[in-house]
């Protein structure tokens, strides 16, 4: 996959783009990383990339050209036909389902705003998903890339490894995971379920898918409505909500 | 603001916590960053951080000790009383609200987890907030902490410039912005709409209160529900509900 990123602050990028998952992407041959400043684009004597919006108001707005001309550019050395991501606040909400979508796609272009507004026009004529990382106000559209770039690309074949691959994802079963615990079983006093250290695998398997849904219940309801629940799971969260009470 | 990170790959911050908005509050004295590789606080020979999971399974899971002394090491050394957040897909989801009220601490200590997942005695005795940014799998907390950060720091006293801080957020008026253009108004053949250029200034302030209303009903009419609109805007939303017909 190609992924090319719009952004006036490059620099942000390379901590992020030089290690864990995204860097063993790209040593793999499954990704490559390539981000432009958008503001070499730009046909005017001073680089500037923003203005003042029409109709008055505080807050600058980014100009179409420079960003027109960079996609544009982009696109003419893509043998495939790229997706163009703005991040704002304003775009569909990512989920787990979108990046799936996404990581189909063989080239990715994304376009980091920062403070400003962007011009319509860009919306309306290169951009093919807005996409918003959640109900929050950030400075940029940067973070927002790094977190979209780096739910895509564990998902490439090749990419995770056998440790990674194998922890049950929250979201994947529908449900958030169940606790985890790891050695000593008394740490400072602090102990292990025992049913974790019985041995018995039938147990420790009800515990967990419990454990799973008893979670699920406290903490994300809404998740539970889009599920079909087995007959066990039903009786026990019956029992759940009276231990509530 | 006093900021530790706890995380097993701190070159991975450099970029964002050197650049643009962090960068300044860093400069300006109203935030500080820290960031600890909680693998220096293992007490065993390797310096391992992790171990198999009590009752079997695939994936590894985080030991408590590394963690427990790093962040008591941490406390030890403040004035305040930290909040410690840990960021995993089992957390509350971040909103705009969240980071306001996280504006309001001396002093945050994040924990980010890589592939692994938290021994549950980390959640238990340390943790007071569990925080996800969105229903999205991600490689690790780290993209999480940074993204927490950034909407924190921008809210705190003189870290915003003029020019940021004038711009209309999106959530902060319960509706999504309006449509934003700059000049040119004729860019390759796409045209401003006429009333931005027009100067009466009643007919655009009409006019982006009914498009951030549109935008609103058209994207995320579940944000609709939590505003009391006036009387004009119930009448727009009629209006615009028929033109969508």
């Amino acid at each position: 996959m190609k992924i090319d990123v719009l952004s006036l602050f490059p620099e942000m990028f390379a901590g992020v783009f030089g290690h864990s998952i995204l860097k063993k992407a790209s040593e793999a041959g499954a990704a490559s990383y390539n981000v432009v400043n958008f503001r070499e684009y730009a046909d005017n004597k001073h680089q500037t990339v923003d203005d003042y919006p029409y109709g008055g108001g505080a807050g600058m707005v980014l100009k179409p050209q420079p960003i027109f001309d960079a996609v544009s550019d982009i696109k003419s050395k893509s043998d495939a036909n790229p997706r163009v991501i703005l991040l704002c606040p304003q775009g569909e909400r990512f989920t787990q389902k979108k990046a799936e979508e996404l990581a189909e796609s063989e080239h990715l272009i994304f376009i980091c705003g920062h403070y400003e507004g962007y011009d319509e026009r860009i919306r309306e004529h290169i951009v093919t998903d807005e996409i918003s990382i959640g109900d929050y106000v950030l400075t940029g559209g940067e973070l927002g890339a790094m977190v979209v770039i780096d739910s895509v690309v564990r998902l490439l074949p090749n990419v995770l490894g056998n440790q990674e691959s194998h922890m049950k994802d929250s979201f994947s079963t529908g449900m958030l995971e169940h606790p985890h615990y790891t050695r000593p079983a008394d740490f400072r006093g602090l102990k292990v379920p025992d049913v974790l250290t019985s041995g018995n695998h039938l147990h420790i398997e009800q515990w967990r898918q419990r454990e799973s849904l008893k979670r699920t219940y406290q903490r994300r309801p809404d998740l539970l409505e889009q599920i079909d629940l087995t007959d066990e799971e039903r009786n026990w969260l019956e029992e759940i909500k009276k231990e509530q009470i």
